[in-house]
């Protein structure tokens, strides 16, 4: 096995990807090393290029919506083998030992690590995680659309386990990009009444048929249509700027959840008073343990859901990035590894 | 029956509590009316009476912590009798037809009536609800005492109901008064561990007493202890001021809850990171249905839980707002009905 990997590489935060080799120690006991397929674009990589959460480490390998098969095994490898496909997320590590993974619940380790922070990312020939971490695809979800499920689209779902939304309940999604629009998909195979709330009305067409019963149209100048006001149990946020968040808090019916899924940085603020009389929540799911993402796995083969995607070629990752950066992703990015 | 009742009434928002004589309608048919035997003051009463949420309706009568007997029944009473001793709190009716009176969660009915908001309340000879609302006082009870349970003590009941606290849970209160006293006696008979957090060092004997299994000091200026952080899966949040919002948060456990249950009228800047990965939750609970503060009667029945109170009389009604604006009430005043 080879001790090189090449990878698109940030050098430091405004640089364009540039392609390095990376020298990688040897493969650890636990650990898969996978031979990246398709990698999805998600803002957090973008996010963590840019240092915009203040824990970079340069040179940056992004990508943590990986589809490929497995290259190696550690020695101690458990569940996985040499060419099974699987998928990896945001998380590449846990402990293992804690009271959070001995209960399920390895998203809460501590000591876990992000696949692409201090450590190196899909963006790559290679990629490497605890077994644990590596989810085994199921046969029938197509390699190259799935990659967004292991971050966008976990980030969507587990919010459904979680929060305990079940098919009476009346759910909007704040924000129809790259979680969005798996929220609406997901949303609508739950068989919940399911609304799309967006800033472009020209989108309706598209959301309508991505499984939206309705689209309400909003944002952070016009605020919210108060005529909807008490109208839903489950607001999925999945904007990572500022809205008009009390207008939000008042779509909420009695018991109605506000759940953020998107890293808005700019505090919101909540008014006690909008939470107490109707006992509403705000609550912040990210993504999801290895258990939920082969439960999300079954459910799209059942309901035959997959992200909409837009490919490019990996060696065409700056012009991708320019692509999502500019909003015009339509919905999700997906990268193919043309690493010769 | 007289149609006149006497109550301590404000005229303005600045003014002193003054007798007045109210000419009250017939009793409807479906609502009781309660010969005042003592009343509870909260911290709302004096924000009602300044007209700090800018709702009061002037004459203005506060008090919503009644013990008190039935005195008459109106034509479609069920379930009470004229001598029944009940107690009555926030709520003092509720319409019985929509669908949240349907499920038994009448505190959401968009139709309810608050004791003292738009009618007038229990600093009065006789106050009137209807009869659901009236909730019947176990024999074991004090009376004198168990006033403050149907606001303060149901306020901070409700949530071990509502978000489903069990005994294995690590539950911190914050803000040691009216409410959060109760809430030390309610987490210890329910068999958690518990934290009382307040400003005021002076007091943490008193708070062991009352249940505390530790004592933690922390306020707006100094933060909290961050020895702490990731210790409470519950902080039940009395407080209604602001405090340094961010530093409690960081004191939840993945899944903690942070419920908020005093009216603080600043808004609470929430961070999107810090709710994310831990999954945690800001949330709100005011009072209760009556269901509810039934269960919690038996409860306090079963393990000897009272408030621990200072009574006035009701004549001396002016001082005792003053000793509760001052901070002193130690830990809910209660006024004694000396109507002659």
């Amino acid at each position: 096995m080879s001790q090189i990997i090449r990878a698109f590489a940030a050098l430091e935060p405004s640089s364009a990807l540039l392609v390095q080799e990376l020298r990688v120690a040897e493969l650890k006991a636990e650990e898969v090393e996978v031979e990246v397929e398709y990698c999805g674009l998600c803002h957090s990589d973008v996010s963590m290029a840019e240092n915009e959460w203040g824990f970079t480490r340069y040179p940056f390998v992004g990508g943590h919506e990986v589809v490929g098969r497995i290259a190696s095994v550690g020695a101690n490898v458990k569940a996985l083998r040499v060419g099974d496909r699987v998928g990896i997320g945001w998380t590449a590590s846990s402990c293992g030992e804690c009271q959070f993974c001995l209960a399920g619940d390895p998203i809460f380790c501590a000591k876990s690590q992000g696949t692409i922070v201090g450590r190196h990312g899909g963006f790559a020939e290679r990629v490497r995680c605890h077994w644990m971490w590596a989810v085994k695809l199921p046969g029938a979800l197509d390699p190259a659309l799935v990659g967004p499920m292991f971050c966008g689209g976990i980030t969507v779902f587990n919010p459904f386990l979680e929060f305990g939304i079940l098919p009476i309940h009346r759910v909007a999604v704040l924000g129809i990009g790259g979680l969005g629009h798996l929220a609406l998909k997901f949303a609508r195979a739950w068989g919940c009444e399911v609304t799309a709330i967006t800033s472009n009305a020209s989108k309706s067409e598209q959301l309508m048929a991505m499984g939206a019963h309705q689209v309400l149209v909003g944002d952070a100048a016009r605020g919210f249509d108060m005529k909807k006001a008490g109208s839903f149990d489950f607001i999925l946020s999945t904007i990572n700027v500022a809205t008009a968040w009390s207008s939000l808090l008042q779509l909420l019916a009695p018991r109605g959840h506000l759940v953020l899924l998107g890293a808005t940085m700019e505090a919101i603020p909540v008014q006690a008073m909008q939470l107490l009389g109707g006992r509403k929540a705000v609550v912040g799911n990210g993504t999801g343990s290895p258990t939920a993402m082969a439960k999300m796995l079954e459910f799209c083969s059942r309901h035959m859901i997959a992200p909409t995607v837009e490919q490019f070629a990996m060696s065409d990752i700056n012009a991708a990035i320019a692509h999502l950066k500019r909003g015009d992703a339509r919905y999700r990015v997906v990268l193919k590894n043309d690493f010769a």
